[in-house]
């Protein structure tokens, strides 16, 4: 595509990422730094500034299809009628997308790099607030803030959580049922 | 105490201690270095080195006096007759050490640093084990399984967010009233 020499067998885009999820996985986002996963690759830095001037310009990257996913979600939840079918609906989705990322959901929960990223990208804070809404919105107070937040950071680290060889449908389904009872959702 | 001159207002080990635990709130315990926390107090590493050879030896010494009173709660509900009432113990326990620790205790989950002593620990493991499976006993097979995982690090994660000012004791009320819904535990 361009003609600098510079680029020629450089990283990919997706190579990158792929790297940078890889040393998140090991040394957590807020422990990985763009030299390490220079290092990683053998590059330069230059070579990676191509793509990202900075980690949080490659964390987004990473992040941001998924709060795509859950801002879609999110929107879908809140045009159903009554607290318990909003957030039954947001809980089945985020399950399946906890089920279907369960090893790259668990890194972001609690991970300062991530805490600090979502205070500067203020439309990504608003939709954990609202998905933190819809979930609350079950039980009035106090108590339902209380199990929004254990079921919101229960499932995504319990996702990550070694069962064996668990299939992905399997785990969405208990994440969901164990989801119901600490929101005290019947189901169906 | 010692007479040597390089510790005349050389750091303390609590002191040391109290720096990590803010580095480590900062940028998690695997982003935090040894360099990082000399640095932070102006010091060279050999007045660091005193105290603690590694950035592990210092995180031990932080998690040392929580694993034991997880291993003291979880060698108490372990007496308790049946299931469901081990279960109830060790929640109750459980919630309240997160209350009292709510700052200290959601650095610890899925933090790649800490997952990576435990594997050296094998008896900080298993006291994570049996914790697990004294939860996880209330339903038997995955179902208990995924609800555990979710209960551990859910409440783990719960009790540092933020409910503006809210007691200890009501958090650790809120906390228990969340676990036992979750792994079907009646309470009293």
């Amino acid at each position: 595509m361009s003609s600098h020499p510079a680029e020629a067998g450089g990283p990919t885009r997706r190579r990158l990422i792929d790297v940078a999820v890889e040393l998140f996985k090991q040394h957590s986002v807020a422990g990985t730094s763009l030299q390490m996963i220079s290092d990683e690759l053998g590059l330069t830095k230059s070579a990676i500034y191509h793509h990202f001037r900075t980690r949080d310009e490659l964390l987004t990257a990473v992040m941001e299809p998924l709060i795509s996913e859950v801002a879609a979600m999110v929107a879908a939840a809140e045009t159903r009628r009554g607290p318990h079918a909003r957030a039954d609906h947001l809980l089945r989705d985020y399950a399946a997308l906890a089920a279907a990322n369960r090893e790259l959901i668990p890194l972001f929960t609690g991970d300062p790099a991530v805490i600090a990223l979502l205070r500067t990208r203020t439309d990504w804070a608003a939709v954990v607030e609202r998905q933190m809404a819809l979930l609350a919105g079950v039980a009035p107070g106090l108590g339902g803030q209380v199990k929004a937040a254990l079921v919101m950071s229960g499932i995504a680290s319990a996702a990550g959580a070694d069962y064996g060889d668990l299939d992905e449908a399997s785990l969405r389904e208990q994440l969901i049922a164990a989801g119901r009872r600490t929101l005290g959702l019947r189901g169906r």
